[in-house]
């Protein structure tokens, strides 16, 4: 049977939703390991709209869920509807989706709040030992919702968000693009992919390693 | 030197703009083959939004450079500014984008009009000698610029558009995904990418291909 693995988008960019790159080499190489991709988001408004050629917040208003279906080709689900029993293990390209529109991190820090949703399914999906994997920004809202596991987490070399990590309850692991880091403990596997770059080539051997990763804990 | 590859995005989004997965496939082995990518697109009003989830046209407004620049983290030019000297060979991959914003070919087929830099870019290159690859529905728009010099072109096994090909002038290849044709006379690399399907491992194998057969011939 193939490993069913969720992959959670944030929306359709990486200055307002999920990081492209980031979900699309998750993508490919979840259906190059022959493990079945399920992807979901959360069915609410955007915190903001960027215009991603001039970097400027604009006055539009889109939808997670909607936008995020643009990458997932239609082919998703409100997260909602998604229970841990649904999938074998959880993987969350980043992008600032992921703690803008997923959490509110980018203003909150350490005090962030985490969709429901979002908080429910990564607490279930550990409590049940399946494996959840983040990339880039997404190991910090990771950080966030197990906090009281104290999970060891990447985020490239931030310092910031290193130390907002550890404010709460997080462990951060120093971490190169084309490496990982394995939370055996907790079952989780972070790389920092676009916190670290420089390019998609880069990016690719790290979340490459986390989904070979992840299908090993599945 | 790395040779310099454009990438002609018309959008972010299979059903109104750029298919994502063929545009970051492409990207991501350009990288792998050590070229310098340089994304583009036309700084014009899409055709219409249409919501991914349900598959509906919105009354949104969208700018086709604009949502371009998600696909490409921003950096990215206008095609006004490119000229055929500025890049080796060009890429252009699929989505309804190409035939609802590069071209007006799903709505008018066999007498579509081009946008007028794509068209200008494209015929430049070709008189230069450099390649032009095409993904998925792109070969179609392809073959209706380069019409006089009778292109060989794939669209996998769509009879309609194979038959909007052959009326243009252009000469239809079956093709399967994992395959690409070359038409040598003319430097001209297409696959059939999602015009088959079924999933983002299989088109990636083609569109790899192109790549690979792009850079050759570059």
């Amino acid at each position: 049977m193939a490993k069913k693995v969720g992959v959670l988008l944030s929306g359709c960019g990486v200055y307002d939703g999920t990081e492209i790159h980031e979900a699309v080499i998750t993508m490919l190489a979840l259906d190059r390991k022959g493990a079945k991709i399920i992807c979901m988001a959360p069915d609410i408004d955007q915190f903001h709209v960027m215009n991603h050629l001039t970097g400027e917040a604009t006055d539009e208003k889109r939808n997670v869920l909607v936008e995020s279906a643009r990458i997932a080709r239609g082919d998703i689900k409100n997260i909602k509807n998604v229970k841990a029993a649904d999938i074998d293990a959880l993987i969350m390209p980043g992008g600032f989706g992921a703690a803008k529109n997923l959490s509110n991190f980018a203003i909150k820090g350490k005090d962030a709040d985490v969709h429901p949703h979002v908080l429910r399914l990564v607490r279930d999906l550990m409590d049940a030992g399946k494996p959840v994997g983040a990339l880039c920004i997404s190991p910090a809202i990771l950080a966030k919702m197990a906090a009281d596991k104290h999970p060891e987490v990447t985020i490239g070399n931030d310092l910031g968000t290193a130390e907002s990590i550890t404010a709460m309850g997080g462990v951060h692991k120093p971490c190169a693009v084309d490496m990982i880091h394995v939370d055996r403990a907790n079952k989780l596997v972070t790389t920092p992919a676009y916190m670290l770059g420089p390019g998609i080539k880069d990016v690719a051997i790290g979340i490459e390693k986390v989904v070979d990763e992840i299908l090993k804990l599945a």
